[in-house]
């Protein structure tokens, strides 16, 4: 038998505008990577394509450097079916529905291909190398135009019994509250992705509330959650509570995750967390105002360390992971 | 070996007014129970003399039933430390503080003790030979003076890091919502517990609505919550609102069970899961509205099967399936 660090896994980031992939050790060491346009426009069986042939790259650099290949994880967003293989909408490739993403890339390949959700990937190589690394239970937040979940418990993924476990950005936190794109009202993704922490200060500023953000709103640029912290920072008062409110929410997810779970620790990631302490102290701060005291300690909540490469990382470690 | 359905082990039920014991075998069985008042005005050593009394019958019954004893299952209220057997300040013994009842036990009777959290037990039972028989997932609530929650991934319970899993009536559905007796704001507990029941059908009488209750509130007796569902049941409006908030709350509840852990079902149990369908037909009706329709089928949610034995059952199947 080989070393076990010797074996690899290829690791594909399938997004709407861009394709990630590496190769990935069980460590979650990235000996090579690549990244090319998703050109989504040309459509599914282009798309694929481009992806296959990433895919035939990375074999030639497992082939250069004398390392053992086990499969091809792919992540990607949206719900999907890790059990049959397809992806049934996702947000970011119009057109794509019902895609028999794994079957095709099998064909397409000759290799053993396993897709898993975005959040998912992330919580498996935070866990594995990021920030959960020595933990046995995270619980991760992916915080981006959506919120979704990546659950780890006694070292595993936990998908649930319909693989739709983990889908935190859409436990209600707030009964009757704001509209949710799922349907749904109340919940945390309606209040504190980064899409609607953007939309909620477009709203008070368009209610003819004052703030430094007025002129891009007028303008027409789209805000964004970095224009909300930044103005915050600055001291722009509509920013500063806007911005709170996002941490509350999160404050209250975390705690609601601690007291379902009891995990480890709780991992911010994705696009919002690159916000750092000015994301994390805060919801520490409304958690500590929040929290019971008579419910145990407050949750360890920690920052993401993958950033970009979480998705291609996190692919290939499920393969590796959770081989066959 | 023997036959497994031969071995089985001592279950307890501690609770404030009475304790509850049980012989229980692995299929759920109950060859032999008894009964008898705690007296928990005694303090803590006339209790757990009373419950090594009685665990001293349960062994007799065991050897004239020719029945293999594995050991001692304890299940009561209240955080507490199955690792350590130590329960902290249990709400219905009052006194009762730190008490290392485990150690405590095992030098009365000379048997294996092992103890565990009330909810857990109900999850367990439940899971072996009641509502949840067959599934391998299940959470399950225990509607009662607070709410508990117990949780079951894979055919095992699931504890957390801390021991402190499944607190699911301090996950919070209304931000800066009512005051809950743990000090947070907006917990499930303070809507929809039996009790928080029947204190805001007595708020809104106070308030001055009208309502067929108001003599029983005016007479001095306490409310509970099955003269709210009674009254609903007759027409009273203000116990009509009542209930179905509780009912609404339940509902974010499952729904939220449902996207965090996508269980094959959630089980209501407790005191006031004694209202059958009347409480279960109005959370399924309230998940139909309030669910988005995009993210999967709604929860499958039973009502619990063991009434007040599951208590002492899933207290001795916890010391069954995980022995040790």
């Amino acid at each position: 038998m080989k070393d076990q660090t010797t074996r690899a896994a290829i690791g594909i980031d399938l997004g709407g505008t861009a394709i990630k992939a590496g190769l990935v050790c069980r460590d979650g060491a990235v000996p090579a990577r690549q990244g090319i346009a998703t050109e989504a426009g040309g459509g599914v069986d282009h798309v694929l394509g481009r992806i296959a042939g990433l895919i035939g790259a990375m074999r030639r650099h497992a082939a250069d450097l004398g390392v053992e290949l086990e499969a091809v994880g792919v992540g990607m967003p949206g719900t999907l079916s890790h059990r049959a293989g397809v992806v049934f909408a996702p947000p970011n490739l119009p057109g794509w529905r019902n895609v028999p993403v794994v079957e095709r890339l099998r064909a397409a390949t000759g290799m053993n291909v396993v897709m898993e959700n975005d959040a998912n990937c992330a919580a498996l190589g935070e866990f594995v190398c990021g920030a959960g690394r020595g933990v046995r239970n995270l619980v991760l937040l992916t915080l981006g135009t959506g919120i979704g979940g990546g659950i780890i418990l006694d070292g595993r993924l936990w998908r649930g019994s319909n693989e739709n476990a983990g889908e935190i950005g859409h436990q209600i936190v707030q009964l009757d509250g704001r509209p949710c794109n799922c349907g749904q009202r109340g919940c945390l993704e309606a209040y504190a992705s980064a899409s609607q922490t953007a939309a909620r200060a477009v709203e008070a500023i368009r209610s003819g509330q004052a703030s430094v953000l007025r002129a891009l709103v007028d303008g027409g640029r789209p805000l964004t959650s970095e224009d909300v912290v930044q103005a915050s920072q600055a001291g722009d008062e509509l920013a500063r509570r806007v911005w709170e409110e996002t941490c509350r929410y999160l404050a209250v997810s975390c705690l609601n995750i601690q007291h379902g779970w009891a995990p480890d620790c709780i991992v911010l990631a994705g696009g919002m967390s690159g916000a750092g302490e000015l994301l994390r102290r805060p919801i520490l701060e409304a958690m500590d105002k929040l929290a019971s005291k008579l419910l145990g300690p407050l949750p360890d909540v920690r920052l993401a360390r993958l950033g970009n490469d979480a998705g291609f990382i996190g692919a290939a470690l499920g393969v590796l992971l959770e081989p066959g």
